[in-house]
């Protein structure tokens, strides 16, 4: 018999008759949920009465963003803000929503923000759009490999036809082979529009594989050959982008640099030096930068992204000069360029209830034009929020602000 | 007059008379926030019902998590395992908790651990452990620089003594310097115990660098220089490891990968020989791994942890090798290791009431024993999730179930 | 009066009458640089006999390849082969030419080329093909740069026409722009045929620059902006190519692998997994191989190659598998790929004399068809020299061989 | 019945009767050679005449540098300077041997070193020193692995005294675990004195191994585990040094500057910002400057270094900074810092004749005192040398030089 009662199924799942992933095969959502906390809190003592509180509908959540649900983590959402921005699809003024646990972090946000609304807001571009899949095929030596890249130079048109026959949205921007030996790696590149689109990459790559498979000797390996590069820090999304490759940028001058920020374009200018491109240069890093990565996790955690793609986030370059002016003054020219940063407004997380919201803060959920516009803007003024906390810190940093802005947390 | 109507806070805000960050000067932290709600709803046009709907303590959000509170972001939590860990400070059966909003993730995991679980478990080890802190010194030149470098090696324990008076817990482990051109960069190494760390090894390498100005001609550019390297990807962190450096492994017969996972030790062992060492190493990439940032991101997030710091848990290395035994049969020998995992159970976070409650699911809340056990607990319980991930996905790509998983979840 | 003394031009340098680099402006070139000798030996009580002692034209040398000349240094050269090289332009049976001063290399190399010829000879093909030089332009910042990358996209044709008109062989294969900041950098890629290139693409390049700056409000800072990259280990080169991408292979049977080679498939493909791949990933390399390097250095200076290209001709990934047959034997499969081999086979240092007839060894002097067949081969059996060199040690490595042969060697 | 006819020897090659390697069994060194070019002139067509003109002993070379010897490779060689240098070991004006095919490269970094001298000379300082051997050994799994790792940290002594038993000058000054799953990895770094050292470490290591072997359930897989790493461009030699890591520095006047390199201390500065620091960052690169490869290359060569291990000596970091004077003048601050020098004045290429001679020339030939002072001064050398290229170059491309000082040459 079907019982509905949680304390009864979580029985079940202890005695050994059903399985931790099967309760919702046997009551609704929330009461499988509930009968999997008890479970929980059985086994391990623990008391899951906060994680029972979620606001968000259970089979929404269940058929779209997780499985053996206990409930939500709840992370504290602030907002920074209003930043002016100019960006080819962001225009206007935004305020930024962050969820996050890190003190102090919204606050100096926020400090950045007002020090570039107080100059007129910030500048940013998308240069680049392309989400990537690249499958890894065997091949059976580099004779058969150099036939095979032949093959698909030949026929990208086939591929695309592939490709683009799985997806109503996603265009097939282009094919790059990459020969290792006995392995030929085909590294797909799309346009997704407002998704994400690491599913529609995936989904549209694989059929495209197919095709390889009838008309090459290749035989598929795996469908992600990390060349992608999804979740790794990889040069290759540095150098040649992944998602957006977006660009934010402010010109300060000298006075408010000194009322506001508290220190000089110039000793900014040397920090950023000395930290951000020596500093990561010896450490041979890819992130050229002070912290983009806070601002692209908050931001992310606050409007639904995916969290593990805050790895390739932090692939962002900052520079910081300090420009003369005619007139003796200097000025500061502060920029961050985010390589590969993977954003989407429709599908995924965005969804939830509390990330739908933020992404409404920002005016963008949802699709925008066909163009994908709304995930452009949003790339463009995550990126001016990274602008933002790399002046902060900075600016924090050279007047040796940092420790001491910590101790005043109580941390 | 001081009001505690939200509405008119709001509104006081949106006159000018207030700065969206002197809110809590002049109501509660809960009406706060609803002012802040009202003021960013009226205009942007946003509900943010859902993001009302908190359940932690407003204050203590304020106190150390978040500035400019609206609420909350709410993200799905569920529960892998539980799986048996043979470590050196995790001993006995876990359920992992995981936040995250990609479909599939936990169910991926899940089945990776349960493959691990039918096997004995895993076993962990913590091989590393120190929190760094990096700060950058200007010099006059390398003839300077030299002479700090040599500073340094000679008073390690004055440092030392500085660095610790700042601190009950800590305990500064190493010191290490760099010289590039006029820049010294002294990369501290600190055991932090159950603290993740990061303020602590900054506070305490504040005050060890006013000895080095005092004793020294160096001064200091920034209290962070970048060879922390925190939230960066940067090759010092994946070499020299920062917060843990931890392994897991399994020995998996070859009849249990092809009843449990569908596939075999040797088309695991080619794709990740293909996809994670050979197609990583194409890429110019610190991660040679699957997907762990997802486990580290999922994991971090339920628990209270940084989520920015998932770019250097992303620093990662999976092996998978076809053993083969004497009757003639095969097992699947897999780790995956972790460089810089940078956790703790208590300080940020992780006293927010569902991170803790996560904790509370693996017995970790709060300090352990002197030695920091619950932190390095923690690290070998993800790392064990992490290499459930990997299994999984690597045995869904050979037997190229990538895709249809996921158009299976309708995505 | 115009001496052509040396020793009484070595005197006027001494007095300062002369600078050292204006010998050549008051005698032949065979005196300047007896006079340079004169004048060194004198100040520092070196004799330089041996360096006294070259073969070729000093006039010649002096106009193509060295300032300031005092004599040669001579480099022991030897050969190693003859290997069967099926390539796309290498054809038949060839003799390595190597010029080193590392005992045990040749005959190592030479142990690699055996075993290869052995079971039929090397297949070799190249991939990929670009000569790369990327300035970098200012901009006023990210409005500006996106319009500048704009402009490029759509002026293809006239940057083609710019560059092409430098130069008779050269083709302007593609122009890539990468924006950081107020920094545009555009990576120019040509197919420079049997030149290496360097000088060829910096010339047309220049005369590229002269357009974009004519034609938007980029500002040239730099005719190389280090995105080209050239001499300097970067991951742009191993994930894109330089020069000549490149992949040699080789199938071996298990008992060929144990005659020759004294190890077996298993144990080479484990050294290999271990060091080659799991090692240099750990290692955060750009180099996944045992020592491709050598030989890249070896060939390089026997042909006339530049000497600190080796740096880009070290990103080379080696594999090595155990492939089982039908009837229980073992193979060996082996490759070696390298991304970013800058080869010649007309100008530079192949014109001088022992140069030159390492070339003719190969029957590959001066230019061949136009396509630039000769440049192709000189990669294709550079790669399966490195091949070799990877086969003998890492058979050395894993039979334990490595300290002994050197201490056989006595060094 | 041996012959010592060359053509005959070069016949019986031919006829199968002779291996092209055992010709040194059959005659005396030079006779070998000769039977050898025979022999290849005769299969190729090639005519080996330049190649037959080398000075050195044909004995001492086979001995030390080279197997299957035909001869010699000529390379031009100059020299640059002199320069005044104050090192730590360094001390004194030095000409600068440098050999190279590279049209242009001596006169430019003579006109670097000119500019140098022109204000009193460099600074330059050893600032690590430690070449290294990392073996990998195979262990059950990361339980195993904690063991060894323990074990190692316990007894350094004993491994100590071990490496140390093979070799009279080597002192082991560090060993450091890595574990990577089933793989340990100990990277063992020596003061080799005025060696270069690889083989020293090399048979030190072998013999440390064995007493790891002895003690622990590990076993040694490779006695090279690539975290040594030699020859290959890898993060850990540009973060931890391998070799000498040196650094050189000058301060020059900004109207020297203008006089000597007709440009300034901005434009200098702008274009190593923007090229070395910035364009680097971008290319994924570890090499942080213009060409320093090319500098290291041509005084190897001249010195009888390794050619191959340019290949780390390009993980170098320039650094350029215009600082403003109290009188409104500017200066130019420049740097370039080396991070793994490998380099040797005993040993190896450094007895070929004209090699030695190249190291008289810098009064650096055979061992220094017991300190390893000579090492220390070449790589203090080597480094001014590089300084000076860096100068010349960012001088040349401020100024827009490049180009036409190529075109000049003619080539």
């Amino acid at each position: 018999m079907t019982t509905t009662d949680p304390a009864d199924l979580a029985d079940r799942v202890a005695d050994g008759e059903l399985r931790i992933h099967e309760l919702e095969d046997h009551a609704d959502y929330d009461t499988a949920a509930e009968a999997r906390r008890l479970l929980v809190e059985r086994e391990t003592g623990a008391d899951l009465e906060a994680v029972a509180d979620y606001t968000f509908d259970a089979e929404q959540a269940n058929n779209t963003a997780i499985e053996n649900m206990v409930g939500a983590a709840q992370v504290p959402m602030g907002v920074a803000g209003p930043v002016p921005v100019d960006g080819s699809a962001a225009e206007g003024d935004y305020y930024l929503p962050l969820a996050t646990t890190e003190g102090a972090l919204v606050a100096s946000i926020n400090r950045g923000l007002s020090t570039i609304r107080s100059v007129g807001g910030a500048t940013a571009r998308v240069t680049k759009n392309g989400m990537t899949r690249a499958p890894v095929f065997r091949v059976d030596g580099v004779a058969e490999a150099s036939e095979v890249v032949e093959w698909v130079a030949d026929n990208v048109d086939r591929l695309r036809e592939a490709a683009e026959s799985t997806t109503s949205h996603g265009e097939l921007l282009d094919v790059e082979p990459y020969v290792v030996g006995d392995s030929v790696y085909l590294r797909f590149a799309y346009d997704t529009k407002d998704a994400m689109g690491m599913n529609m990459a995936t989904i549209a790559t694989g059929e495209a594989c197919e095709l390889v498979e009838a008309e090459t000797p290749a035989d598929l390996v795996a469908l992600s050959g990390n060349l992608c590069s999804d979740k790794k820090p990889a040069a290759i999304n540095a150098v040649e982008g992944r998602g957006r490759s977006v660009t934010a940028d402010v010109l300060i001058p000298g006075d408010v640099v000194e009322d506001r920020l508290h220190t000089t374009p110039e000793a900014i200018a040397e920090a950023n030096t000395r930290k951000n491109l020596t500093g990561s240069a010896k450490a041979g890093s890819l992130g050229f930068n002070a912290h983009a990565a806070n601002v692209v996790a908050a931001a992310f955690l606050a409007t639904g992204q995916d969290e593990a793609q805050v790895v390739e986030g932090a692939n962002a370059i900052t520079t910081m000069d300090a420009r003369e002016n005619e007139d003796g003054t200097t000025d500061l020219y502060a920029s961050v360029s985010l390589a590969s940063l993977e954003v989407g407004t429709v599908g995924g997380g965005t969804k939830l209830p509390t990330q739908a919201e933020a992404l409404d803060i920002l005016g963008l959920r949802g699709g925008g034009d066909p163009a994908g516009s709304n995930a452009d803007a949003l790339a463009e003024i995550i990126a001016v929020g990274a602008l933002a906390g790399e002046l902060s810190l900075l600016a924090a940093l050279s007047s040796r602000h940092l420790a001491s802005a910590h101790e005043d947390l109580g941390r």
